[in-house]
């Protein structure tokens, strides 16, 4: 799989140097993500390069760039891992406890009052705790990205990540649970119990088919809203850039033919999101009878990957298999989109020479786009479930917020999150999510 | 019960004016607790007083502040509530998500790396997550305070304060965990499940005798520490207390006599701390046979209240019994601790003048002077259990710590708190808690 590199390379103080480095790179056919100067002297320079390395193969960009006489190779950089080290969050006291009045208020004696006034009223605490802004991000660890079963713990980053996010763009608490078992009844047993600390639950990475489930029974026995990002916040970010790529080749979304190659999680969730939100005809192609099955059941057709590649006029893809679509299998006019990270079904350039009216990978189509939003706007209108008016919604307001060139919006832009949970909020409101 | 109460009082901006204020307060039989300027024109200032009020009691302040010329109450402060508005605590991320090259590393593609380092080697979780910085506040919410069973949502401003302190004073994430039940094994067995999230739990306000049984099990079945605060941080401060007086009063606390009247979560917690940490005789009341049972099989022996105030040189209460102890059962010589709050067995004044020789009621005997320096301390010698040498390390150190004339050290100094640590985390490393 492809993963950051950062290389620290010195080299020559002098004009010309560094082009000749990034040519080397530029050879050995890396692309640069990043680069920034880490220190300067009279003169040499350091500077800390980032690329993006397929693990299985080997550039020996060091030899490259040390075969020139002006730069060195001076180490790897430990960029990402130093950006992890001691954990990416932490609960944080929003008063500074700095005399024994605020102590006195805070704790004994005076938080008594705050108890008591809950105990009588138990909507006093939405106001005086931070239960309604908080969400659970739980996971068992048996679908941690495309890594699969690797377990909670060293999920545990992922989940941090997550509720990073959740602080830095929409001013929720994530609060990671890790749940050590495989069986769903334990899992919703155990998130059950531990409900009342939340406002809603975020369910991430776990694996199908035990995801439906344990999504369905909790929602179903839980008066919060709980969602599982990986069908429905990725279905979201999927229906935004259907919906910004049909307009840009102006065509109806709701009109055109969707085929989904791929019916896991992801798959699942992208096709029911599209047949409730009206696309009339939707196909899946998957080899496990039980998820073609399941398709069939929410109202979508089962379809082999020839018949779909044949008559859909838009192609999403969530297989995890790199290079599964054949550039000969794409039709002229198709809208293509192979989704799956960190390599696509389809390299977008292939496909748009063999004709499609659009292509895009999965580089830019995250749930991060979707997921603040959905839990910032839901907790604004204090729901009790998502429904999938909210999940249009969302779709809709980020496909809304797209530049006319882009898939998506730029996903740190805290003020489209903000927009994204204004609708959210009142789709909420109007969707009976509140009752 | 004593609680805060905050007014607002405007006064005529002369001299003298604020004098006749206090003294209505003091003639109230009021004691002061805080005051400060809110606003100052040209002729008026408004001052916000406050004061610990008997709930059960009618002052009339307002009345006889409303007598005076000079001073009007103009309204009641929320400041304690204002202070708990929207929760005291919040999950922050610790990096500035400002750019994309920072989400791609923290995120996807960079978190794999991180994830995949750590399935790999999973004590790398220690270093590249927040997972053993981090503490499980777990309550049911059956003994909150002295409140008695309120529920867990309504015991959630006391957990949050608790999370507050461990921020500001040990640098460690504290994160509430609400369990809806009071059957001690689905509490054990959520615990358990959502384990892997934690670097040690704090078992908090769950009543007894469900507590020991709790506390054991998981303690049993965890490689983390599992510390029931109630009876284990009690019962350290107390500890530290009863050093700091019989040092005071020139007394060997191993060779004294100790009686504890009262013998639930705190008072066992007291009692084990003290036979193990040496104390020859404790002696215990109680009106539950299970729990002088308990006290024996401990090592401590039964005995009735009269028996006790009259044979032993130390006396510790935690009944909730306001009064239960009379002035007149005091002997000449003994040590009082009348533990409970918000109203004591006794007045330490009234003890004092039938001849104690030290007397002190809860007001300082605050267990917030414990458990952030043990749970410092455990995390950072990587302990997986607390042993009884660490709770005797903090006990001395706290002790160590006090002033003179003082019971127990400012529980606001930082410095101490990392004392404490330094000292737990020192007996941890040399009395088999980390192996």
């Amino acid at each position: 799989m492809k993963i950051p590199e950062v290389i620290l390379i010195e080299v020559d103080h002098a004009p010309g140097v560094l082009s000749k480095v990034l040519a080397v790179v530029g050879e050995a056919q890396l692309t640069i993500e990043g680069l920034s100067m880490v220190t300067r002297t009279q003169s040499k320079t350091v500077w800390e390069l980032t690329i993006e390395v397929n693990e299985e193969e080997n550039y020996d960009l060091t030899g490259r760039i040390n075969r020139l006489e002006c730069a060195e190779v001076i180490g790897l950089s430990d960029r990402v891992f130093n950006q992890h080290r001691g954990g990416k969050i932490e609960t944080v006291s929003k008063l500074g406890i700095h005399n024994l009045e605020i102590l006195r208020d805070i704790y004994t004696p005076g938080v008594a009052r705050v108890c008591l006034a809950i105990e009588e009223h138990i909507k006093l605490a939405d106001e005086y705790t931070g239960i309604s802004n908080t969400v659970a991000i739980v996971t068992n660890g048996t679908a941690i990205l495309g890594l699969g079963n690797i377990g909670p713990v060293a999920g545990m980053p992922v989940m941090e990540g997550k509720a990073a996010l959740f602080n830095q763009l929409a001013g929720l608490s994530g609060v990671p649970i890790l749940i050590d078992s495989k069986d769903p009844e334990v899992i919703i047993q155990t998130v059950k119990a531990i409900s009342p600390t939340f406002g809603a639950i975020q369910l991430e990475d776990i694996a199908a088919p035990e995801c439906f489930e344990i999504e369905r029974r909790l929602q179903a026995e839980l008066n919060i809203p709980v969602l599982h990002d990986d069908q429905h916040g990725t279905a979201v970010v999927v229906l935004a850039a259907l919906l910004s790529a049909t307009r840009a080749v102006k065509r109806d979304l709701k009109e055109c033919s969707v085929g989904q190659i791929g019916l896991g999680a992801a798959g699942l969730g992208i096709t029911s999101l599209l047949i409730e939100y009206g696309v009339a005809k939707v196909y899946g192609a998957d080899l496990n009878p039980a998820a073609t099955e399941q398709l069939e059941e929410n109202g979508g057709f089962k379809a082999s990957l020839t018949e779909l590649m044949e008559t859909c006029d838009i192609v999403v893809a969530t297989t995890g298999v790199k290079g599964l679509i054949k550039p000969e299998w794409v039709r002229p006019g198709q809208l293509i989109f192979a989704l799956s990270n960190p390599e696509p079904e389809i390299d977008p350039a292939d496909a748009l020479e063999h004709g499609a009216a659009f292509a895009a990978d999965g580089r830019n189509v995250n749930n991060v786009q979707a997921f603040p939003g959905l839990f910032r706007g839901a907790a604004n209108a204090g729901a009790k479930r998502f429904t999938s008016k909210m999940l249009f919604a969302a779709a809709e307001s980020i496909s809304a917020h797209t530049p006319d060139n882009q898939l998506v919006p730029n996903p740190l832009d805290k003020e489209i999150h903000q927009h994204i949970a204004t609708a959210v909020y009142e789709a909420a409101r109007t969707s009976g999510a509140t009752v």
